[in-house]
């Protein structure tokens, strides 16, 4: 069966371990998670990154940086991971789904403003397949209303969003934070991990100190204070340099790694159109605002039947291609708690969405041969 | 200089590494990370086992587990590491700290009873330098509140407490839930890493969903749902392959390891004996109900003088020992919050306790010819 994912090991994943084991340590904050932090800083101007055990973790620590109280409302879409959305339920706040685009599974931006209210704290657009919101409408919205705007840019590594003033920003440099994954699904990967990338600066201090298990031990190595201690809330958000160090063998490679996924995907989206034009099948949408990654390549079906239909006639094929997300206001776990009305752009990839394989190894013409004889 | 802390490495993690990269599966819950919860419940009949990428992040389980709500109380220890509180706070708990022992860092067990209140969910002992606490007397505690237990078993891997009934149960299988550490200044280790033990089974299900981020895959995968989805609250609490492969290098030579700790351990207590005495330096205490895990061989001085004089000349001699935690209830954190009394033999452990290297490849005769001088 050609696997859905298949992680790719540029080969210096363990030697870079071993080094961080012979070097004596082993634990969070050593020079591999510097090296992996200073390497996104740089190349995507974040003003500062803190390395994590996941996105999840990145989502955390920024609902805890805002300071997200019981009753506070987020704005995000609802065909999104759990974790968008858990990550701030875990402090207390009120999810409210905005509905997606109808060329695409990002949030609608013109659906947001309608759904602020004098509680809510921030809006979360997430970069479907690497591809970008539309941020200036979002921003300017935040703006307005004086509200935060975190980017889950959990697939959207290496993307940009071209605003009106024609700069070229890199996805998760725009929010006032970004969370980032590298899960094993993901173009840059360590398995499970993630990045918080800070924007504003003033979240800086304290987040270090969340980081570090609410202890002021980053100040404490700079010479800062004298001894450090507990100084507020907190968690272990940061991963072993196994994981930092495995990291930085795919971050010396990224340009190679972008380089294939992105030949995979335009050879997949040359050599498909025809044939989606001919079934009423969509291919995705990249807004003239927004690039290409390389992250993932879906198709969107004219119905579920045929979706049910391509999923069965790829497994036939002994390709596996998946579906995606259950809309969030639909689960058993916040079904209840929705106050919103219906989301029918939401509803429609949920039932229509499949996602191709890809990955670095891929021979994209093995799965294109058996869906032009869908 | 001879180091605090010196990780050791079996020679066998990045084999395993590269083995659960060729198997295409590096994110977590995979093959090495069940075989390593299955080491955990054959060899100390924990009831079900679960990775997480912490120490820290299993007890913010077995925080969500308990149901922690705003304004319960939780009895733990001052002297311990910031997460013991920060997990329960992070839910909104109170912590009420309880003394120490006069002749261990351990929790008194007869100072808890008094501070119980109708408030109060949950007690967490913490069996420091991985040496039991009385267990006994504060299960029957608990029992009688109908309060649960949550055994901080952080350095205890491989340490047993004997009851009242004789039996020699291994610390972490007494309390409903335990947490535990492969942080590298652990017996085992995984740079950051840790376990959620689970030993009443009413917690079972649901510490699954919440390790999956709040979803019911596993049940998914068990065939026992026909789709998965967003249930409760959760986290990414579940480590990469990556580290439990890792850790199953290090479980394989648990054994040896242990030996070798023990060793060095029952070294530097049969040297020191004399010199302790001649002092009026305390070596560790372990009493009669516990046994020892070669997890940290420390001192108590008889005065804060006295301990910076140590560490000085040990410094001077080019040896690192180093203090352990100031006391949580003085922390700049808590201090404001605690109301509770002074806690004398917390404070004097926070001012008089040495930890003197140990680790496995260390000879601790280095120490101990240098202490002998002092």
């Amino acid at each position: 069966m050609l696997p859905f994912n298949k992680p790719y090991f540029t080969g210096n994943e363990t030697k870079y371990i071993e080094d961080a084991v012979s070097s004596g340590k082993i634990s969070g904050n050593g020079d591999y998670t510097k090296k992996c932090q200073a390497f996104f800083e740089q190349h995507y101007g974040f003003k500062k990154c803190l390395l994590t055990t996941s996105c999840t973790d990145a989502l955390e620590m920024a609902a805890i940086l805002i300071d997200i109280q019981p009753g506070d409302e987020v704005i995000m879409p609802s065909y999104t991971f759990v974790s968008t959305a858990n990550a701030f339920v875990l402090r207390g706040a009120k999810i409210v789904f905005a509905d997606s685009r109808k060329d695409h599974p990002n949030m609608d931006e013109n659906a947001i403003e309608g759904l602020i209210t004098t509680k809510t704290k921030a809006i979360v657009p997430v970069h479907y397949a690497g591809v970008a919101c539309e941020m200036d409408t979002i921003m300017e919205i935040a703006k307005k209303h004086n509200i935060y705007v975190i980017e889950d840019a959990a697939q959207a590594i290496d993307s940009y969003y071209i605003g009106k003033d024609n700069i070229r920003r890199p996805l998760g440099s725009i929010g006032h934070m970004a969370a980032f994954s590298f899960h094993e699904t993901k173009n840059i990967i360590s398995g499970e991990g993630g990045l918080l990338a800070i924007n504003d600066e003033e979240f800086i201090n304290r987040a270090e100190i969340i980081w570090e298990k609410g202890t002021n031990r980053s100040s404490f190595f700079r010479g800062e204070v004298d001894k450090y201690g507990w100084v507020d809330i907190g968690s272990s958000f940061l991963p072993s340099e196994i994981i930092a160090a495995f990291l930085w063998a795919q971050l010396e490679n990224l340009k190679q790694i972008q380089t294939v996924r992105k030949n995979h995907w335009e050879g997949y989206f040359d050599k498909l159109s025809d044939w989606a034009g001919a079934n009423q099948i969509e291919l995705p949408k990249v807004p003239e605002y927004a690039t290409n990654n390389g992250h993932m390549f879906y198709l969107v079906c004219n119905s579920l039947e045929q979706r049910t239909k391509l999923l069965g006639y790829l497994k036939q094929n002994r390709i596996l291609a998946v579906f995606h997300y259950i809309s969030l206001h639909t689960s058993p776990f916040y079904a209840p708690k929705h106050e919103g009305g219906e989301l029918p752009e939401t509803d429609r990839f949920t039932d229509t969405l499949v996602r191709l394989p890809l990955f670095y190894e891929l021979n994209p013409d093995e799965v294109i041969e058996a869906l032009l004889k869908f």
